[in-house]
């Protein structure tokens, strides 16, 4: 595996190796295979989670990491072709990612979306130009419409938690004092159909997933045997979940116009997730959030600090489907 | 050991056994004990020397360390209960710790005082908070109100220099151009009066310790046979001293108010150690201070520059009884 | 070897011993040798490659790094002797390095220039005060007026290329939106001409290298039966090239005179290296430049994506031939 972008270029054989992977690395973390290698971090934005998970990833299969932030100070990369680079950026990723990559067995690249056009940021032009200018191994540690990583790891939590295949899964938009970019989502959601879920978006009116993503979503769930579709009913949606996913998203109606947006996420700070959401639902229904999540704002207290809360647990596999990723790339090869 | 939070909540063995540990580790720095182990470094401050100290220290073990600074950028840990989270904060320590500790073997945390109410500052909520959420051994990197790692290093360099146990002791206040916190002085304090000694403090009207703090260090010295007092009296307090502690801190008496705090310091630049200090001292009276230290400011270069400041000696010891810390916490522990 | 700090200041045999044991490290990269072994990488000002090269290069070595950047938030290091610190910086070298000593076996620094005085910058006072407080290895990651570890990877490039020992180097300023320091330009001409290459220095009005560079980079060439010159006439410089070297620098006629030197660069957009320029070169001319490179503003892209184009090489050897220098000051010393 040269490339780990999106999991919908991956097949199922691969997919469930992975898994079988991370939970093997889970119940026996520290190894040596990885001595010597090097995983170069890049992130043009900041990161907590993703970045301490990386470097502890490596450092227990033996190896190292580096973490570079070229989006701080007076550096950037540039990543349109032909530009006459007399603004901002001193370094185009051209150059900035095969040099990166003389240093390192693997690159990791965080790169946000932009949040002013839509079709833009779904085309991800960012990861499109670093995927094409590095000649080693590559993974996306959250790009600007995608988070295979966090994927991944809901995909283990949802095993290791012996949610049926087929369960139903919620994912929720949630409010957020900020619009916060589509990654997650669209990562989310296609995930869920991919793994054969019966799959509903619960969203207000505006904030319906692009048709892009949700085609994408449906594609995956017509292999699998799963179902996607979007409600603003809140009932209808959590009736029988057994996953209730939330997330807070840009409204694609209002895509790149703040002050549109702004107005079209007013009134809707009661798509707050609360226990009482649950009545309708199975019993031991779960909630689960990537984080950072917003107490009291995109969940209550009550259902993060219950007994569905699963949030921890889907942050601690990031780790492990990490470290599996790491090794199915690196670990096989001479150096 | 799996909190290393305050001196004051270690038993003596306890102290003596990491001292001891330490001067081993400071013979023979290098092993691979630590071997696949992760320290998590978890700044909400910046740091130069304990950054550094810690990392080579878990590396010189064999194991490996990250950093993470949610302090910076749009980032940041709440730490209150019950709070609506539609503020700076994005994510709040109930999760940010389970999360980080499911990277880590053990994590440390910075954690500097608000400096806005005395009495909040002293009972630590930050650290407290992050406590009550580690579910791994929890090095305090300096909090609100201690500095357990600066105290443990300036413990064992008076071991070193042979200062005897019940030699005497002066804590001095010294200008500086802002006001700056009490975790030194405070850890400082007790661990002078915990080793046995006569320990006076230095300061001029309105800069004595808190209450709280000159308790808690006379408590330690009724059990070490040492002793604690205040005095504004320069001559007094240099009589015969075996060790002068610089430090600066904010004025108790103004806590809070920048402006009246800033009218109580003025005048006080002669609060300067010079040379001239350690006419009634005796003759092989050592300088002490944590650093980072202002010249000329603080202190005289002539005394930073002579043969009785041991200030570098200090924060190389830093990295000893640090890594003594990590092996007691880590060292025996399955992983 | 203690002090990697010039070219200038090793013999010949010495720089002759690293490139061969870069190369050697080139094909057979992994080690334990530097087990247990730190390195503390000071960075004053940013960086991207020489933090990553560096971090990578210890951890295939077996050992270790940590970085600490003084520079930034409310910290930094005086240099200057016997100042009265009331101002911006909270420590100085004299403490800051030999305390940072205690927790590495050997040191880098970065310190780039002040921009203000020519001269002042030239006798590069930061790196010389931390150099005077070093009392382990020192390596420079780039200082007010000198670059060896990316003269040094040069050089190896030249000979990876084998660009003939007694080849035309040609040194070309270009165009660029902001005034940059003299460190690159003042290391590769003298490395040029260490190595017996027929130098000429081919710049506009104004931007002349200063005396002393052409001095030091004279004598160089005295030595090695080299040559060095300075031109403004593009066709004579390019003349049977081997190889064109670009870089921009501020104006020495301007230094310090922000207006007057943006004047003087006014007008010079044309100094951008194309294809054209190496009509009169040998058809197998290479185009070097240290990066990052701002493309159709320093170079065309059809420079930089064509045959000629060393620069990713360049970069690549900064790793080869700074794990060298890591080993040679490392790699025999009892821990």
């Amino acid at each position: 595996m040269n490339r780990f972008l999106d999991l919908e270029l991956l097949d199922d054989q691969t997919i469930a190796s992975l898994l079988t992977t991370a939970s093997a690395l889970q119940r026996d973390p520290i190894s040596d295979v990885l001595r010597g290698r090097v995983l170069g971090l890049v992130f043009m934005n900041p990161s907590v989670r993703t970045l301490a998970s990386f470097q502890s990833g490596m450092a227990q299969l033996g190896g190292s990491s580096f973490v570079v932030t070229p989006g701080q100070g007076s550096w950037g990369f540039e990543t349109q072709d032909g530009v006459v680079m007399d603004g901002t950026f001193a370094e185009h990723v051209k150059e900035g990612i095969p040099v990166l990559a003389q240093y390192a067995d693997a690159l990791g690249v965080r790169c946000f979306a932009e949040g002013k056009d839509l079709a833009t940021d779904l085309a991800e032009p960012v990861l499109g130009a670093i995927a094409a200018a590095s000649p080693v191994p590559l993974v996306n540690l959250e790009s600007e419409a995608n988070h295979p990583c966090q994927a991944l790891a809901d995909w283990k939590t949802l095993d290791d938690l012996d949610v049926p295949r087929d369960g139903k899964f919620v994912l929720s938009w949630a409010f957020h004092p900020r619009p916060l970019p589509l990654a997650v989502p669209t990562a989310v959601v296609t995930m869920a159909a991919r793994r054969g879920m019966d799959v509903t978006v619960l969203r207000p009116e505006g904030y319906g997933l692009p048709a892009q993503v949700m085609e994408t979503a449906a594609q995956a769930a017509s292999f699998s045997g799963g179902a996607v579709r979007e409600t603003d009913d809140r009932a209808e949606a959590m009736e029988g979940a057994h996953v209730v996913y939330a997330k807070s998203w840009h409204a694609p109606a209002a895509y790149g116009d703040v002050e549109a947006e702004a107005r079209l996420r007013e009134g809707l700070r009661d798509w707050r997730v609360a226990e009482e959401w649950f009545g309708v639902a199975r019993p031991d229904a779960r909630f689960m959030h990537c984080l950072p999540v917003r107490r009291n704002v995109v969940v209550a207290d009550a259902v993060l600090d219950g007994a569905r809360s699963v949030v921890v647990q889907q942050a601690g596999n990031r780790l492990h489907v990490q470290k599996a990723v790491l090794l199915e790339m690196l670990g096989g090869r001479d150096t």
